[in-house]
């Protein structure tokens, strides 16, 4: 009973900082985009190929969440010309409110139109920690298989798109499209989902088109 | 610090329990394996050809890790011919002891010369929790990209073999197997690596082979 109690505070404090980000960011007229997958899905490949679809219409700000002292994404994101900021969470297994707070203060907030947060590779822990941003979007590699909606419910009902990553790989590996999407819908009704290839830019178009919609410009 | 505090009274408590599974394994001449990977990396897959190429020489019993009620690996297993138990982590990010314990006392021990234990698809949190297992090992696919040793260091070194999966999707992917390597030699000087494709077959043998000796029949 002790540890739940704990983990109680815990998220309620979180969800308090939640809320002063999205105000920071809502001062600052900037939209929010948590963007969450299993190792390796693609994460840091969608963001290089959404900056290069919006560049120079808009500017991105990129926290970028790692689980060691590494700076392989961040410095991707820089040498695509956006500003970008590291946060190495010691070993935890997801990016929280007071992680995003201590990333903003180092971003320059009045140049920025979008900010893109990559929280770390996993499907199970970042589902549970907001970190006040207004939209979050979920990243599934279809090498991953068809059947992770079923086994991972809870990070595809908090979710508001879906993003089907290494489509160019469908002619190579056992995916059941129609199945992996019957999962989807029985979690998220009707959620935004955009089949992509980072690899060869297929459908990215969509994803921009939706994605540009909610920055508003 | 209290948390802190509360996470190490876990932790100690969990290593008590392994203990506990590791004699209760020895005594009835099992050999216990603890398989770690993201999701979508394989590791049903790689049990389900390890079954095939060990049958009928030695009995597999099988524990299946899952965040949420999905029996479809475990039902994937007993279609196989094998003793399966799921265990349902209720959202926690990882197996336990615990949970490991109380799967055991569901499967057929005096029957059983390999016991695999699946664990929750996930990088980061199964590395921190011993489960009573001879040996833990981690599934990488090349679909993830050759930089995840980098980028979650800490499961690399606690690992007796790295299984490296889907390389028949090698020609289709942008993967350097030369940086990957390096990566995990950094983290673990010459651990056991197998390349393997669940997918045709290739190199299922060398693995099986290892693992035969480690059972011992």
């Amino acid at each position: 009973m002790t540890t739940v109690t704990v983990v109680e505070k815990i998220l309620s404090a979180n969800d308090r900082l939640a809320e002063q980000n999205r105000a920071r960011l809502d001062l600052a007229g900037i939209f929010g985009l948590n963007i969450m997958a299993a190792p390796g899905a693609g994460k840091t490949s969608t963001i290089l190929r959404t900056i290069k679809a919006l560049t120079p219409q808009i500017t991105i700000g990129v926290v970028e969440g790692d689980t060691a002292a590494v700076t392989i994404d961040a410095d991707k994101v820089i040498a695509a010309g956006m500003p970008a900021v590291q946060i190495n969470t010691g070993g935890e297994c997801h990016l929280d409110a007071v992680m995003l707070s201590g990333a903003l203060t180092q971003l320059p907030l009045d140049q920025i139109d979008l900010l893109i947060v990559e929280n770390v590779g996993n499907l199970i822990c970042p589902a549970a920690f907001s970190l006040g941003t207004h939209a979050n979007v979920l990243i599934s590699s279809v090498a991953e298989g068809d059947d992770k909606p079923y086994k991972y419910p809870n990070i595809y009902r908090g979710i508001d798109a879906l993003i089907i990553n290494k489509i160019d790989l469908l002619p190579y590996v056992e995916y059941n499209l129609d199945y992996f999407r019957r999962g989807v819908e029985l979690l998220n009704p009707g959620v935004a989902t955009f089949p992509i290839s980072c690899r060869t830019g297929e459908g990215v178009d969509s994803w921009v088109q939706w994605l540009l919609g909610k920055v508003g410009k």
